[in-house]
């Protein structure tokens, strides 16, 4: 990735951070060892821990507590996918099969403590009781976030606002904790602190939504799940609202309402209604939403004292909308 | 509780802590919030917190420090009842309709880890680097404790150290972890925090093996949840262990044997099984195992500076032992 080259001992750091996650997720249970080892390795972006590392290189840049913060969040983020697909009953994850598909959901559920108490000790070991404090509030953002998907997702009526906490909670506080935690531990002063987390917290926000466009776009083999799961899970997001703030009443619509009603929905009508709201140019809409989100990010980086860093922090940003692309 | 009377300011730095607990339960989730204050309600005893207060009580006793972590363990352990009551898809839990019998599972796996984000919070709240990391170290072997219930309980072959390890992470670590919280947050010398350690995880110890005990001879309204539920889910503790010792190819061991299978027994048969068991004095000798963990306990008072606490400590020791009276 281009920021990789910008910025000095970046790829080497990582790959500390890398050991650092296998290491966590090393356990001594047969078969379980190795699904975990599949798991943390499963061709995640590392996004969060590269967020955390770059937050901090302009300031005093600790490598020895970074890693096991980096590795905590990356840790905290598979722990809650582990999660989310017990909850969604999902059988593939990143092209792989889930936990969930191979173990009971007891022991998904135990698998998923497990890392979250691995993540907890990995952001304990930094002995930075703020960092502490935020990894912790960010654990509790994540929850809100998908207690706000159970109760409020499944609703035609939901507001803008009610799809922004929710967003919020589920990515934007993971990477808005991360570029945090990055700045606290490097000493940064509080205004940087808090700038970098908006940086984070924008950017988080945009690879939301565009997660939430591949969705509605994608097909399995190009995702490595199935296509259109949030229509399947009867989940509205930003597209599928700009589309039913214009197309209300229409049949797109009513298919909608069958789909949040959890009704036998054909996988036909599935695609249809994710054409219709592609034609209706829903999507050009909420991406537009998300290059604002990153354009945002991005203006924050004007505070930053090394403009090196604030390069490749504008590459990070970059990304979210590369997939769309 | 008798040693309520016996140490000053129990009583009323307890009702702090039942607020901070309450407070962190307090959730504007619709039906949801109600339900967490049923919960953190219902009739805990809340051995976690008051260990973690006695365990300070000799040293620097800083109550701002010791609420937060107080009622971050018993949030910690209503997490894990959560969770765990989920994975046994228990129904009933002090005598109360669990949450697992209220929502979906996917909601209640969320509702556990809201939990574990809240006592997370708590324990960072102390701003003790040290206590911070006990807490996730202890929340670690709470899910070993789980796992091994998973992976290795349900077996006849199992050995005493397969059940010890069991009963250790699922139990004894929180109030290893819960003594040593206190001590190291009331700056008691490190041989004192390793003493106080030790006694908590000593009492644990007792408190699983006698809940072991109560699940074979209780009935369903006497322990608030269904009786013999160890037996039901084919797990295997020590009275069993102890009885299986002395009573190889018997019937008794063969309807144990079908009970780990999973194969279908009858109600009956439960219950015949828990008497022939009673009848081979297996559970008298578990007790006298619980008994000597609790004399170990009260041994290691010795050290401690201040009779009047280590009085209290040893009343809380001998709750262990009184619930089998």
């Amino acid at each position: 990735m281009e920021f990789v080259s910008v910025t000095q001992n970046l790829q080497s750091d990582m790959e500390l951070v890398e050991n650092r996650v296998r290491r966590a997720a090393d356990v001594d249970y047969p078969v379980l060892g190795e699904f975990l080892q599949a798991i943390v390795g499963a061709g995640g972006k590392r996004l969060r821990p590269i967020l955390l590392l770059l937050s901090a290189q302009a300031y005093d840049y600790d490598i020895a507590n970074l890693v096991p913060a980096a590795a905590g969040v990356e840790m905290l983020h598979t722990a809650s996918l582990v999660h989310d697909d017990t909850i969604d009953k999902s059988q593939l994850r990143r092209g792989q099969p889930t936990l969930n598909s191979m173990f009971d959901s007891g022991t998904v559920i135990l698998i998923g403590d497990y890392l979250f108490a691995q993540s907890a000790i990995l952001a304990a070991e930094t002995m930075n009781p703020r960092a502490v404090s935020i990894f912790a509030s960010t654990l509790a953002d994540i929850c809100d976030g998908q207690l706000q998907e159970v109760f409020n997702a499944h609703r035609l009526d939901q507001t803008r606002e009610d799809y922004n906490r929710r967003i919020y909670g589920k990515t934007a506080s993971l990477f808005a904790g991360a570029a945090e935690m990055g700045a606290v531990i490097g000493k940064a002063p509080e205004d940087a602190v808090q700038n970098l987390r908006g940086f984070g917290a924008d950017v988080g926000m945009a690879f939301q939504i565009v997660d939430d466009i591949l969705d509605l776009r994608s097909t399995t083999a190009s995702i490595g799940k199935p296509a259109n799961l949030d229509l399947r899970q009867g989940t509205i997001t930003l597209p599928t609202m700009l589309y039913l703030a214009q197309a209300n009443g229409s049949s797109g619509s009513q298919s909608l309402q069958r789909m949040v009603d959890g009704e036998d929905v054909s996988d036909d009508e599935y695609s249809a209604v994710a054409t219709l709201i592609e034609e209706s140019g829903a999507i050009d809409s909420a991406l537009a939403m998300a290059t604002e989100y990153v354009a945002g990010a991005i203006r924050r980086l004007n505070e930053l004292p090394d403009p090196m860093v604030a390069g490749a922090l504008e590459s990070f940003a970059n990304l979210a909308l590369e997939r769309t692309s």
